[in-house]
């Protein structure tokens, strides 16, 4: 094993996330919504630095970016190694990108270090993850388990383009589309290096994390309906405030989500009618949005908010309504892949920190072909989606470490 | 005194109600902005209903109506009865209205009855009480006390017409304004009959009640800021939530406002940044409207409310900032003319009942000048500025009845 003190595969991977990170729709940041010329400029510029590492690269019918490299037996089943290259509006260079150069760092190292694998390994850029352009999200990925849904194509975007024009314009193929779905048994696994995108590794003074779950998530509408009047005139004890309610209702939230450490309960969003200084609020209405990598458990949490809500409001005597209209399950990791990422986490010297991720990633999509894992890295402040994302350089060296003993074993 | 089943009065005022209000600037609903078109038709109106009580009426030169009956000595103080005929947008027909034609139907009952009042009588109709159409408020009431200030001629509309382009329009006269300033020496008192915009008297059951002062207000802009993070990805313990801190501050806001039987403590408005259902806000906007009849006890709530929000502020680890914008001071009624209302009250049957003014009124402003009081009339539901505002026949008649007596007494 090389010496901690060799940073050569972490610096490699911040010279590609920066080489990448040039190719935006908007100058002077980062903008590079699924399909659009920079989407473009980046599939090629991450096919060239495929085809650098050996890998014999294409940009597929949706624009996702496959190198493969077959290995000792072209016909054993395949490890993937992937994340998105498409990104937020104003984003920061990591989140998705990160995962794609560490697939390409790994398979520069592994033909460095002269092995082929015994089975081929694909190194994939997907480019829908982050549901900015288009009313999809995760389309390329789900195309791989053939999951993706012809109706998508006619979604459209601000500018009222629709996905098939923006695929077409981009060079894609809509009737390519069908023929993007593998045979599961031609794939063994699929790892994905994300940052953590929260702020738990670094509370922990750890460089990496394994995924235990993609949590699933409920989002629920909530409306609280009470009556407005003149807030010089009408006694405290005679109103029916609807936002007195709404927020006696977000610590409930709040203090539930508070139950379970890997927990979270969220309201993001609140609107107030009519809205004035002077004037009690008539109507509130709100969002939450609850996660938990266990599905009962978060079954449970939403209940027993929705129950606590009708409580207040009934004390309250306002109407009140909450309807859910998002209920994705958690996704739990393959046991046997996060095995494979512990043993090299503890390998390079660090505790194998496990946790669940708050957000989708493409994994998600993926595990409908094969089994799935991700790792996290370390990311400040937890922070993302914003030009103030940052990892170190020590911390995508021990990511490029831990991926590349864990590819390693998987195919030796 | 006439009998209780006669509602001679009380008809009387519904039906110069009902004439008033097809002066609309908006066909199919109530809307007389401050030297409109349907301003000038209702003043004209008024006026010709004034003479027609026998009192010698004219428009001013910032558009009231003023109908004055001399009395036996014109030399005497006179008592002025008044309130406003301007309305806010899709308004109820009552609301300032009614205040104005309580006195001429007053006048009309002393000239049916053959008394000539001792001293002077005048009835005034306002025309900027609602502060919809220019930023300024009570202006032609605050013209009596020579508070009109000049530069408020400048302000414009939503179509950028000039208060003193408009005051042109209308047939006033901006050079007049100074003369409006009456002798304080001059003036005995001024009662305003108005409707409660309140639910109090109809939790009492009560037609009429007895203004004790008008409540002081302290408004706020208050902020609190904390750090924006992924949804799913923060774990609770670790966040800075703007929403969740908002939400704790206005609980505290609403158990300071109950401590008091008078006092009010209102959040009317909440603006949440960045708003989105799977983001946890950074920053919110909301505002405090405090109100109390005791300023004292006002400035004491609102300090309890700075000093808890600034508790849940350090403890949740939130910035907050607290900025007064608005101190306006309770504005206590005259102890004599309030002496003198509660006693025809009682002579009409019903008990005197006090309760403060919430709302602000032309009473404020006209307190410059001289002693006022008000009587506060039973609305249903306590509502106002709407269509839906509503008195009945009875509790109308009750008020003429009540204003009769005592302007009766204060003029013998």
């Amino acid at each position: 094993m090389k010496p901690l003190s060799d940073l050569s595969l972490g610096q490699r991977v911040m010279a590609l996330i920066e080489d990448l990170s040039r190719h935006t729709d908007e100058p002077g940041r980062l903008t590079r919504l699924y399909l659009s010329p920079a989407h473009r400029a980046a599939a090629e510029a991450t096919k060239g630095m495929m085809q650098a590492a050996g890998l014999a690269a294409h940009i597929d019918a949706l624009g996702s970016v496959v190198g493969r490299l077959d290995g000792k037996n072209p016909q054993a089943p395949a490890l993937i190694i992937g994340s998105h290259i498409d990104t937020v509006v104003n984003a920061g260079r990591y989140d998705g990108n990160l995962g794609v150069v560490l697939g390409i760092v790994v398979a520069e190292a592994l033909k460095a270090e002269g092995i082929v694998p015994s089975c081929p390994i694909e190194v994939i850029a997907f480019g829908d993850e982050e549901n900015v352009r288009f009313p999809t999200t995760l389309s390329t990925s789900l195309a791989l388990s053939g999951s993706y849904d012809l109706a998508w194509l006619n979604g459209k975007d601000a500018q009222g383009i629709t996905l098939r024009e923006a695929l077409q314009k981009f060079g894609g193929d809509p009737d390519g589309i069908a023929a993007l779905k593998r045979d599961p048994s031609r794939y063994r696994g699929y790892l994905e290096v994300h940052i953590e995108q929260g702020p738990q590794l670094e509370a922990q003074n750890l460089p990496v994390g394994i995924v235990t779950a993609i949590n699933g998530a409920t989002r629920a509408r909530i409306r609280v309906t009470g009556e407005a009047g003149h807030a010089g005139t009408v006694p405290m004890a005679m109103r029916r405030d609807a936002f007195a309610a709404a927020a006696e209702m977000t610590l409930a939230i709040e203090r539930i989500g508070l139950l379970h450490p890997d927990t979270v309960a969220t309201v993001g969003v609140a609107t107030v009618q009519p809205g004035a200084v002077n004037v009690i609020p008539a109507q509130v209405d709100f969002a939450l949005d609850a996660r938990s990598p266990d599905d009962a458990q978060r079954h449970a949490m939403v209940e027993a908010i929705a129950s606590e809500c009708r409580a207040i409001a009934a004390r309250r005597r306002v109407d009140f309504t909450f309807e859910p209209f998002t209920d994705s399950p958690a996704m739990p990791m393959d046991r046997g892949l996060m095995g494979e990422f512990e043993k090299s986490v503890k390998s390079l010297g660090f505790p194998a920190r496990l946790l669940p991720s708050g957000a989708g990633h493409d994994a998600m999509a993926v595990a409908a072909l094969c089994p799935v894992a991700m790792l996290f890295v370390r990311c400040k402040g937890g922070i993302s989606h914003t030009p103030a994302e940052s990892i170190t350089v020590e911390d995508a060296d021990v990511a490029a470490r831990a991926l590349l003993e864990t590819v390693k074993r998987i195919v030796a």
